[in-house]
């Protein structure tokens, strides 16, 4: 502990927050002194060893605003961060908490990246006190009746479903500045969304034929070792899973169905690739009459002009997942084949940043007021 | 090398070639008839340092009807095989020969992996003097015009196209065992086809609405090292390619067009796995009239059960492309979606054994009156 | 079910166990005769849904002296083999059967392919009865002190201790033959071991300096998911693990004190390598006076000269681990380096068939007399 | 490009480069004291489109420090980054222009990430005006002759080697402060130098058995596609090179020599991974007299107390290459084994950041008096 507490004083930790608020103010006292009574932003991450919680953790430790980062398990309460993930050794010292509602009340921000009905219970207690941010799919459906079906286990009270926004960040930005309670999407539903958007909403696809084909890499299973993401049978290997059984379907046709004006049924089939992070959608739908290559760039391009994290590719080209690695982009394209009258479009995300934790912290950036892309405008990392 | 030729000895050299015949009937005997005091099979390879190639020797080096491989190059004659592939060394010491269709003549069979049009030339000259298995592109498309626009160059002349066999082993037998020229089909559409034939020919789904979205391992992108193989930017990475543009698809949709009885269009989509072999083919289609999961199940049964190499799974559970790693079984399942009236195909081969050379011998099987099997029967190397 | 036995009677299973032995013998009925008294070889696999277990079925699966494979299981008892492993669907019917020394002594040869402690009981049992080859642990060490200080468990009695015989195949040949009971040796081992005996035989190398750096790939690390062994957490990464504490150390110095005549003590650090299979060892030692490249070539290439399954790669190539994949290969070469007096060798094997099935199935046929390569004279699959 | 125009800007471009200097002392804003009317940082990237180059063009990105990069290329004039990197798309809009020393006077410093050769000639005439650094291998040995001897081609002029300085970070820092030439170590010499150092400067080991097993992702191989890197070929396989041949030996020899006060020889044997990232050095020496695990724990971390990007691991764990991956860190441990007498030493990084990238922004932060850790201090992306 010793030597811990020695290098703490040599490594950087979060200088950058003492930094920036010189851009928009004077002095750095007054500075100090303005800020909603004179503090800083303290976040909460709840189920900060899974995935979610250490991606979240990577990205908040370089987010300006970030003054403290506090940590909570269900599972490690006493552990250090580090002896779950040796990666952040002399990074980060913070020791594992004890979930506790009125500890987390403390936070501006609580991070839940928690199993499914952690969520629904603590979000209850937090908000509006505290301003929240779900990565569980707890509060993702309205209609708890779907949500049961598709999830076979009890759904989220019906008020706190209604109450919950869904954190599409590029789709929603109104409701996310103003709600304490976000929901934040799935990763393949973000992925799918972005890419159909454009064409569902301005009725350029037939949407009863919409076939969706997605590809991930394994992080999107998790940290808890298993079989099917056991490296000697996962490597070298492409597996297909859950077909017509993803529990983001309803996910995908909700959101759908509200773009279209009309109930959207989607067929959609998961695989995992052998790959780390990333997340592509193959995405396969019948054009409306009267679209042409021309028009769908140009309405790809003017939707998306002011969304710094989408990048629409050039036509004739497409992204491959590995070039938004370990960023909040989503890159896509897409292709028309005049002999089949059909569209094909294809997106790709980091599956844990802009498929989750990502996509939170630009959530977070809305809802707090700092500039969308405050602590995500890095580049990927490649190769 | 004196070292190898005294390896040469002691190695393992196809002693099974010596048992085999015994074990059948009169006509085999007939066939070989001189064989103690003459001939066994020999084989020529042609494009021997393609990835083609060198797992046509592995699958006929353990070929108990083959005595001789000979290996045919036109860029690396006079090199060993194990210069080319060390993992050869002291087991195949054939030293590569240049091309020439008079030595090539003395053959019992010829296997062209070769380049775009040098089949085409090559057929013309060996058939039928001996029989000629095409691995390459060239004689696949029966209509000239369609090889033209897709492939981007001269086809073979017609009559060529017109006689070669599109070997697809399951469904072309008769025409097979009778042929002495036969094109052995592409990799993507053997896991195509073999997972959409019984459906088509049985006018279980809607072709014009038929989606096939096709995941491989890089073998199929061949020898040559490109920035697209490149390890550092493959690796952790999955990427699309030929987006509507791939050349295997008017072959695909001249079978399907066949069985079918009516011109059918293709959505076809390739893309690029991490891994080293494996196709899975994802196909989507809206059913037809009165299909039930039992219906579907008990065709294809009944259409595959003598059929050594298509493996169907149990209803449910879904092959990954390990799963046949290094053999030539064709593994598929499906699924119903009854909230949209789709069914979806999933399909997976090796792409060099059954995609490929495994095929090929498989067809060389055909063509010679040998059991189907011979040189095929191993288990999938897993993991 | 039904669909299963009529699947079964289309595929090639065993075939060739009725085609052998006509090579030997006159007629079919004779052969089954004659053979020891009218039977073929039986096998009984005990820990068969362990990695060295289905390693053991395809390369016995393909082995023309084997009749029949049964398969123990301990914990899956009453499952087919191919409801836990997908790939021997239709190929393999067999069904787990309980553990059961009686019964295994029915069984010409007994492979135990068990975890610590099972062998060491069984064994005992079974021999002389039958014939056992234990790929575990349990008896590959002499002393009991040694096996419970770096094991950390209670040895196996003394008695079975010295009876059993270290199964490394080139360099035991004669107690192979003549034993029951034979332990086969570890996977990294082997590698070493066989890279180092011609050095340490010779007195080429001063064996106190000693330096072992081995990586493997993950099925080394067995079925049983883990944090280690996690994909996500395993791919793109390289990991050391036990430096200085790996069990496999006092079974490379027992070997090597035996072959020094006196008492050798290695450096050895095992790591782990994202890949599913292959072992490299480059092990370093200082030589002793008069040694040369031409005269240490000359030494490896006579020691290895008759062994079919060591291939002395040329001097200034080195071997890979894929170059063996699959394949009971052991691919060595060395490099002396003048300025430091050090030779350096590299020696490669397939873990899982060199490093542990297919050294077993060499043993077997060197234990009942058949012609060493049976059933494992096959190509690299590669790539 | 209209559309690049417009979505540049909505991107976040170094606006962090805005808000840095407030934060500092007076020296610094001297040093910009012009700032809002004038000049900040300008960099210069020589031969931007290899792995070295892209990987500075990543962290500079996020360099608060650096206001402007200018990329060169000899074989890409006019091509913009994006075309060459689609994963730099609207985030670097730079075109590549021709290398020619006027322009690159023009730059604050200018990094050479060049093949061998380009920087001896460049360096001459950009020094002093402007300060260099060199990424290749040009200027790392003092000795014409040694490097002749390894590079197998001409030096650079004597008077230029003397000049650079070697710019290990944690050991040249005075003299890396005063220099405008600095040659960046390359990726194997960084982990094994910063691993062994403690040892080699306080004589625990005897150097002159000094062995050195490294490990490296496929990056370290540079972006031009090549068998070697083929990912079929690659991928699944452990590959050992230039075994006691490598050009990095005599980079290691010269510092160890340095600082051991007597000539050091080495073996070094380096190896390929199948990963993209990452390299893992295992060292291997006897101890002299009087060492234990407790004063080499010691030793190590008093002697990197202060050193921001060095970890030194809690005895009994070991660092693996993930660990540190994309980042700037060298995380390192060691075992001591009583019954040999020899230390193991495990030390890692990331080749492109520690191994190049980073270790050269970290030595232009040092060289323009900027906080060590600038545009460094980032977690390492995991999983």
């Amino acid at each position: 502990m010793n030597q811990k507490k020695r290098f703490q004083q040599k490594k950087y930790k979060n200088t950058v927050a003492l930094i920036y608020i010189h851009t928009y103010n004077n002095t750095q006292q007054k500075m100090y002194k303005d800020r909603t009574g004179c503090k800083f932003m303290k976040a909460a991450i709840v189920g900060a060893t899974g995935y979610g919680g250490i991606e979240l953790i990577r990205l908040l430790h370089n987010h300006q605003e970030i003054e403290h980062i506090a940590v909570f398990s269900s599972s490690q309460e006493g552990k250090t961060m580090a002896q779950s993930y040796p990666h952040v050794t002399e990074i980060i010292d913070e020791t594992l908490e004890t979930i506790d509602a009125a500890t987390l009340k403390e936070y501006d921000v609580v991070f839940l990246s928690t199993p499914p009905g952690v969520s629904a219970e603590l979000s209850a207690e937090l908000v509006p006190e505290t301003k929240v941010i779900d990565l569980s799919g707890d509060l993702r459906l309205k209609r708890s009746d779907i949500y049961e079906a598709w999830y076979g286990r009890k759904s989220a009270p019906n008020h706190l479903l209604q109450q919950a926004v869904y954190g599409l960040s590029e789709w929603k930005k109104e409701s996310i500045k103003n709600t304490s309670l976000l929901s934040n999407p799935g990763c393949y539903p973000t992925a799918i969304l972005l890419g159909l958007a454009p064409l569902i909403q301005e009725g350029a696809i037939q949407p009863e034929y919409l076939i969706i084909d997605a590809k991930s890499g394994t992080t999107g299973a998790g940290r808890s070792p298993s079989a099917m993401t056991h490296f000697s049978e996962m490597n070298d290997n492409f597996k297909v899973y859950k077909v017509n059984e993803h529990k983001h379907t309803p996910e995908i046709e909700q959101q759908l169905s509200d773009w279209a004006n009309k109930e959207v049924t989607v067929t959609f089939t998961p695989h995992l690739v052998p790959m780390t992070r990333g997340i592509m959608a193959t995405m396969y739908a019948p054009l409306t009459e009267g679209w042409s290559t021309e028009k769908i760039t140009a309405l790809y391009e003017s939707v998306y002009a002011d969304q710094p994290f989408v990048r629409v590719r050039e036509n004739g080209t497409f992204p491959f997942t590995k070039e938004v690695y370990g960023t909040n982009y989503c890159d896509m394209s897409f292709s028309i084949d005049e002999r089949t009258g059909r569209i094909t479009v294809v997106s790709v995300i980091d599956n844990l940043v802009k498929g989750a934790s990502g996509q939170a912290v630009q959530n977070m950036n809305l809802m707090f007021g700092f500039e969308e892309g405050t602590g995500l405008n890095t580049i990927p990392i490649y190769p």
